[in-house]
């Protein structure tokens, strides 16, 4: 039997994964007048990825990678007046309100009606605690946990520290490597909810996802039903 | 009586103030071709300030405040090149061997026979995460708490969550700001051990300070004859 509900935050409780599209899309207009060939997002993932080690996940990291990036890629001639509208574009970032999916807001105050209803959620600390004050939600979560990484030991974590028994315990996310697999591999259970962009980063191998069982819906208004049907094969 | 000890990290039990200072050294040496009067300090810190509501504490934002700083007081000359250096810096920072205070390891060790000894730190969860784990006390920790800021509301929760009432909890920090007053505030006991340096952001109004009681100590290696003589008054 389900007892605690834990949500993502990031793409499954509010929007994120658009608002770096779209800065991406104002960086590659910056640099266009520097680089002609050069695959601009393929250098500025590679920079991601090259300092994850020392940034972890967000905003902050996001933007010192697109500085670095833009003076590998214009050689060193990206101005400093270039430089400072990437650092804007990281501000208005962290500064950017918050936005819900649609339906998010009814179905967690009507989940906790019957449920305990957790945030875990990875990246900035500062940067999701901002997001969770600003979301409205913060009332309706029995528990907040902010993580910088979604593993089997995380979770395993989690669990211990507030008691809860994989087998009562659901994830709902959008990202099958974080959200669903270390979840199903500690014993509990997980829904999917895809967003309609995902970092390259979050995608996982697809045999791998096949290989275990877990449910995909197209919204957050779907997993009340898909509760009921839970409970009533139980 | 005292049943469970919270150390707080940067400059408790390891180095931190010390390699921004070192750092901000590095700094006004790259301005100084740039600017001939102006305080780079100054500008920097009212930099940090103006930027702390959007990046929080943590190295990170330190990197881009540098960088931001150097646009400003340069009038927009440093150049690219100049400001990956910073960016190096900022990585140097992060990558740096955690450097623990004399006597923490046996201190912490000793201490854990009797108590049940906790962490509690600031700044980027993902920095701070690295930096316990590379201190190599991570199994002296009966619990690790990262917080976004040390104030009542912060103490309070963490009290909660792992069930201690404030009466048995002992508070030791170098900040009387985070560590000290709002420890007290809540009914719990805490300790001062000073860092010969003290970012100006952590400066508390002595008078706040002297209003509250407290105890001083030079060196983590004083506070077990202090347990000792707090556990014979009791």
């Amino acid at each position: 039997m389900v007892e605690i509900i834990a949500f993502d935050g990031d793409d499954t409780l509010w929007h994120n994964e658009t608002l770096f599209s779209v800065t991406q899309e104002k960086f590659r207009d910056l640099l266009r007048p520097y680089v002609t060939e050069a695959d601009i997002d393929a250098s500025l993932y590679a920079t991601e990825i090259r300092n994850l080690a020392l940034f972890g996940y967000g905003i902050k990291g996001f933007t010192l990678s697109m500085i670095e990036t833009a003076i590998e890629v214009s050689g060193g001639r990206v101005t400093a007046s270039e430089i400072q509208t990437l650092i804007d574009h990281g501000k208005a970032m962290l500064d950017h309100p918050v936005e819900l999916l649609d339906g998010v807001a009814e179905i967690v105050d009507s989940l906790r009606q019957v449920y305990r209803i957790m945030v875990i959620t990875k990246g900035d600390l500062f940067d999701q605690e901002s997001k969770i004050a600003r979301s409205g939600l913060a009332d309706l979560f029995w528990k907040i946990e902010i993580v910088s990484e979604k593993d089997d030991a995380t979770y395993r974590r989690i669990l211990r520290t507030h008691d809860i028994a994989p087998e009562t315990f659901l994830m709902v996310g959008n990202s099958v490597k974080s959200d669903i697999l270390p979840v199903l591999e500690i014993g509990g259970r997980a829904v999917h909810i895809p967003y309609h962009v995902t970092w390259q980063h979050e995608h996982t191998d697809p045999l791998a996802a096949a290989a275990n069982s877990y449910r995909t819906l197209d919204s957050i208004v779907e997993l009340p039903p898909l509760l009921r049907d839970l409970t009533d094969a139980a």
